[in-house]
């Protein structure tokens, strides 16, 4: 017991006890090794962890590349986009009378409120800037690249949204249908029929050339949701057009759901490797906790012990601004999945 | 205690024990107030149910009309799919070891395994569809449609996708993107640039103009996941354009997640009414189990007590045969919130 | 599908599903076997299983011999004793307001109410009861035997206590200093210094001659706690100063707990290989759900299809009314393990 | 974000997120208003602790007064006294072959192993300890207190008992009975009819006693069990024989069970104030978290932030040495509860 330790050497201690905090440090070493290992590392985000308060710990990871690609459900898009246009989440409780706060228009998550009437501007803000873009389908990644760059423009804010804009890492959303930004963007539709149209099977084709083209991948993940099966499935895709790919060399998820009931967010990491998502040897983890406790002291202890490694790391350079990405200056094949 | 009792029995007396026994006997009685009380009913699908062996029982549910529209992961739709096609999901262990079911191109949901070699034939099936279709966007409801047409006409078999079909109940998937489904899908565009593409935000519009249509509504939620969140998205959707609809009139939710870690699956459903998306005075239950164990005691014991009400029902009536959805022959306005 | 199946019917099918509810048709098909094997069978019952309604199942089990002895948290006794003596548990809900309840001297359990005073009325039944024993030490399987004997001559009532004492079905309560029979116990003290003395550790020696005297035993467990390692204990205690025992042929264990805290109520029944609770070759299995749910749907269902079986069954006959117990008519060593 | 943040400065942010996070760093807040308070606080620890590692940082709250009195499982204790002896835990697999294990004689607690032997030869030296004891009934509190000098002398090695000792802080261990610790105390017996008598209604007075010669109390709670009940059945008891009692002014738990299923590991502090077992205005929180990854944090950050106030306070002077325990110089009434 030292009093005040820091991350870094709290972690190390916690490699010596057992449960999930032997799994919390150990998570921390795995993930020093998909950096200094030439991998392309996901990073998948679902449960409500911007309005939670960890976009910061999220933008700092992008910004100073510990990730190359982020798959996040829209939800946490959205509430990193309210935050940077000025908004805010407020401090709430989890045993407040909704109907009253229904009332007064609160919206709330768990412990955390939000004021409609802002959530509606953000609506509004989304499907004026939907009707800015061509009348031609998105990729979530394109769309989504834009929307930082136009955010980014407006408030030139620090965001997950606009530290993926500048620093060029690419952001898919399979179920952006399914959050505040899909209605935002068919608030456009009454204004313009063919507007706010969003080409989620094309995110599927580029996300397995994501990996085809650098088959050495890593997953991070935390809670669950579509993020984490959209990042596994990328790697199965890619197998199908590749037989050379092989799965994640490195995987890491912190999640609260449990696996015996089926789900895919609660799946183990080991059922992963019958899939072919995870490589048979993978070095792998799963640490069952609430992210809201286990990153900031995750990210903390490696932000100290992976400084090194980070600085010397060469990620891949990407382009992201048109139908077509590309990578380290080569661009997708439209439409198909590359072959090698 | 009596030894064999039918399920409606065992529920009845388990309205007067405690904790989620309780909960699912209230459970029934909230879905026969539902099929009482005039509601277009949802119900959200989500967890490996149609791996796990659930889907005759929602197939049942959408052909008894005892729900009036489905929304889905891909994967449980893909999952019906297969067994539809007559492939099977096998009786497996959980403590498998996974390189060696890798080996054998075996994967595992859990305690079930799947041949991935059917799944692949499946995947190119799915494709070869998808380049049947018009060269234009699909909402996920009017594909879903065409592919349990398809799928009824080249097998004849009973499953959700052709109990919907046959009952003419619509389906929205809003993560399609995420599932095989999508999968199969994004191998159509290697043929055809322009194939597989899907209208995921024309799903937001279609699902509010359902509840704007019909205000009386009722959720029904197996799981969590983009199903829970979708179904009270188009409440608040609908909400926007329309200040009388209120939210959910009931609303019952059988999920194995907990609120306290904040993500919208174990979210409650009082912290719904703070969003609009229930009735402040909606009746609502919260049942925390398996909805393989909870929905066949539930399912059996509401078709015995609500056989009446549903005989007497008499439900939306849906044209889902092309772009436009028509409600009791009078169709949606096209790409655009309908006003009241 | 089948509307209103019954339990034996429900269960059947289950066994073709996935997840828990496979797990839950498994649970009964073991049991059945563990009646069938000339076993003894201990059930553990921790949790608030008696103040959620489930009291009379387990009476119905202990009065029928489903199961031979009883290890239980001492709430569930008490809760039991409560009813018993002619007072209700009532059902309340989980939002209440806590202070409100507080006033007007209602004590909540979840979804469940009791009246305070009734309980200080049990607390000094208790008491009294103490005081007319003999000043000197009882086992837990010695007290309760006495106190069901008691319960059934004032009340002539139903319940697990006065069932358990008509069948001679012992009861252990290793941590009945952590219940409210304990405070009774305690409030004899001011009246006789010595009165009230339970002698829990008698119940190792007692609780492992079990064991040594019939060798081939099987656990069914509600809810983990103390009664699910005591069962446990009891057969490693055995194999210590015997080592034919071997652990416990056959196990079930209901629980809501998970195994990856590391704490035994949610401790996996393969772990319990380890320290040798459990034969090697054991059949198992864990179903992870609420008690209230799956025990009523089990135990239906096992008494359907376990008639015959348990009709022909010969269990043990324990004498129980004494500082000796005795097993088939041979009375057990006084304070040491016996020998083989 | 900061790279390698202390504890105290990685709690202060947090509490400004959501979620467990903000509940952790309210839990510290809370603990330090304990601490300055003049409240006697209990410590109640359940789960497999010792075994995982975190028994250093007990045993510094103890020593350093950050407690005033623990109440523990059998296997806490165990465990401790295990390595206090110089023995191990091992670092192991949650996934090894378990019947490999038992032929190796490795016992296994989820991902850590132990030693068979080495537990057999700790339960010979408690059954050697227990013979040295006069043949009469000791309380845990008593015996533990000698438990804890013995070994002590034995080793002058540090851990929770021997902690405990030297500071002179009680220790309630209400499941004794249910624990190796039972064991060894039951392996005394055949060697002397009438060692190891345990008088576990005696700790139910010692506690109410406790609370009544202090009334302001706080609970801390780790893990659920019969720790939590028996520190809260302390308070409830005392009020039971002096209205003044009021509850708990403070309490904070860190648990990992849910309260949804009634049992009362996982039941929330709101229907704690039902019972009266918790001020009607207390501060309180629970934390949804595996302590191995908490405590760790908390404890870190609290040595920080409250060390002036731990160090300016004057906590209870305890004599534990005798049947009758003493409080400030004031022995306790023997064998009856204290009037004021």
């Amino acid at each position: 017991m030292a009093p005040d330790a820091a991350a870094d050497d709290l972690l190390e201690r916690m490699e010596r006890i057992s449960f999930q905090g032997r799994n919390l440090a150990t998570a921390r070493r795995i993930w020093e090794k998909m950096l200094g290992d030439d991998c392309t590392i996901f990073l998948g985000m679902a449960g409500a962890l911007s309005a939670g308060g960890l976009r910061l710990i999220v933008a700092y990871l992008i910004a100073h590349r510990y990730i190359d690609c982020l798959v996040s459900t829209g939800a946490n898009l959205y509430h990193d986009l309210h935050e940077t246009r000025g908004r805010h989440h407020y401090i709430g409780s989890p045993r407040e009378d909704d109907a009253a706060l229904q009332a007064e228009s609160i919206d709330r998550v768990y412990d955390t409120y939000a004021k409609e009437d802002e959530f509606c501007d953000n609506d509004e803000w989304i499907a004026a800037f939907a009707l800015t873009l061509e009348r031609r389908p998105y990729t979530t990644r394109e769309f989504l690249y834009k929307l930082g760059e136009y955010l980014w423009q407006q408030t030139g804010q620090e965001g997950i949204l606009t530290a993926a804009y500048r620093a060029n890492v690419p952001i898919f959303c399979p179920a952006i249908a399914d959050s505040s930004i899909g209605m935002g963007l068919s608030q456009a539709r009454p204004r313009a029929a063919s507007a706010g149209l969003i080409d989620v099977i094309g995110d599927i084709v580029e996300s397995a050339n994501l990996v085809i083209r650098h088959p050495r991948t890593a997953s991070v993940v935390l809670g669950g949701g579509t993020p984490k099966n959209f990042i596994n499935q990328a790697s199965v895709q890619a197998e199908f057009y590749d037989d050379r790919i092989g799965g994640h060399r490195y995987a890491l998820q912190i999640v609260t759901d449990v696996p015996h009931f089926g789900g895919a967010s609660g799946s183990s990491l080991e059922e992963a490797r019958s899939w072919g998502k995870l490589a048979t040897d993978a070095e792998q983890v799963t640490v069952h906790a609430d992210a809201t406790i286990a990153l900031p002291l995750l990210v903390s202890a490696l932000a100290e012990s992976a400084r090194d490694t980070v600085a010397g790391r060469k990620p891949l350079a990407f382009e992201l601004n048109g139908p077509t990405m590309a990578v380290n200056g080569r661009p997708f094949p439209s439409a198909r999945f590359e072959a090698r």
